[in-house]
């Protein structure tokens, strides 16, 4: 059985390039990141991207609180420091994803933009797309969606350094993409970014 | 274009379920997860595999030294405390890999059996395959091929807690495949894990 599989292998020496993989998939790795308030509706919109472009078979991921809080990140807080290691994590992780050919959704808060542009800049130096999505919507607006009851509790002092309330926020400064979520549907948001990847010939028909 | 690429999507709610990715890829998401000395060959065998892998048409990535230690673990050191982080951390990567249906390769040295059962935990109880490789050799036989003059290094004490020469390695009790590589080529290793991957229909034809 061993000798019968291996005899039908053709061996190499060093390592697969990415564009071998890229080639399988028929797509580009890259790292999609989302950036935007608690409540704007970030993960609903990388969710509803990662299931439309799954069921056109392209192989997408989508990482944010609950696949990384609760596992790789979960001995890092919230203190700035700590959110700077947290999205430094993100960062090398998205771009692990990214050179796998994994179209690669982060969806997280990210206030601080040193910390984007940190993320962005190990991508540009591997040759990996990096394309920063800003989920826009007033603070006003997410804290009366509230769907976790987190401005809530920020608003009562029960959560510290809350994004918004008590910690800052960075709006990007040249975002690749600008969803103002007051006036598109998670579908339509959607919708943008896939035709902002197909127009960046990211996916292979 | 927007709309004309939107009224071809089937919109969905929630996520993207492993198994959906899985049929995308015709392959089952796991990590197989190698351990060994220096110098014992683990990653030429891993780079063995992907390449043979790649080339059947599976996705498969090589977690290893070069990718982890200058980019996500950069910050961490060699110290019992700094290992056990570091291996956490590559064992929940590879979880998130295999969860996106990834043949997941780690090459590390590992030495510690409980940081491994500790990898081997968080896979299992997300219902993914760990598959603990014992790349087997005799120091003597790792020290005198020594590739990358480690060894040579650390007798001299430039490398204080060398694994193998002044910190332990815990062999494990109960691996999955056994790699004899005084007895196996690179090649046949390799041929052994891919015989084992098609035993455990992880590879769909």
């Amino acid at each position: 059985m061993a000798k019968q599989i291996a005899t039908n292998i053709t061996w190499h020496e060093g390592h697969v390039e990415r564009k071998d993989r890229e080639d399988l998939l028929k797509q580009k790795g890259a790292t999609i990141w989302f950036t935007g308030l608690s409540g704007s509706g970030k993960s609903t919109v990388a969710f509803t991207v990662e299931h439309a472009l799954v069921e056109r078979g392209h192989l997408a991921y989508v990482l944010d609180g609950d696949n990384i809080r609760h596992g790789l990140n979960k001995n890092v807080g919230f203190s700035p420091e700590d959110r700077e290691e947290n999205i430094r994590r993100i960062g090398e992780v998205a771009k692990l994803f990214a050179d796998t050919g994994v179209l690669t959704f982060t969806s997280f808060i990210s206030p601080y933009r040193k910390d984007r542009d940190q993320a962005r800049k190990i991508h540009e130096e591997a040759g990996l797309p990096f394309i920063e999505v800003f989920v826009s919507a007033p603070l006003e607006v997410c804290e009366q969606r509230d769907p976790k009851g987190l401005y809530q509790k920020a608003r009562e002092g029960k959560i510290p350094e809350f994004t918004g309330i008590s910690a800052p926020y960075e709006e990007p400064l040249k975002p690749e993409i600008v969803l103002d979520v007051a006036k598109l549907s998670p579908q339509e948001s959607a919708a943008e970014v896939i035709n902002y990847l197909v127009e960046r010939k990211l996916l292979r028909e």
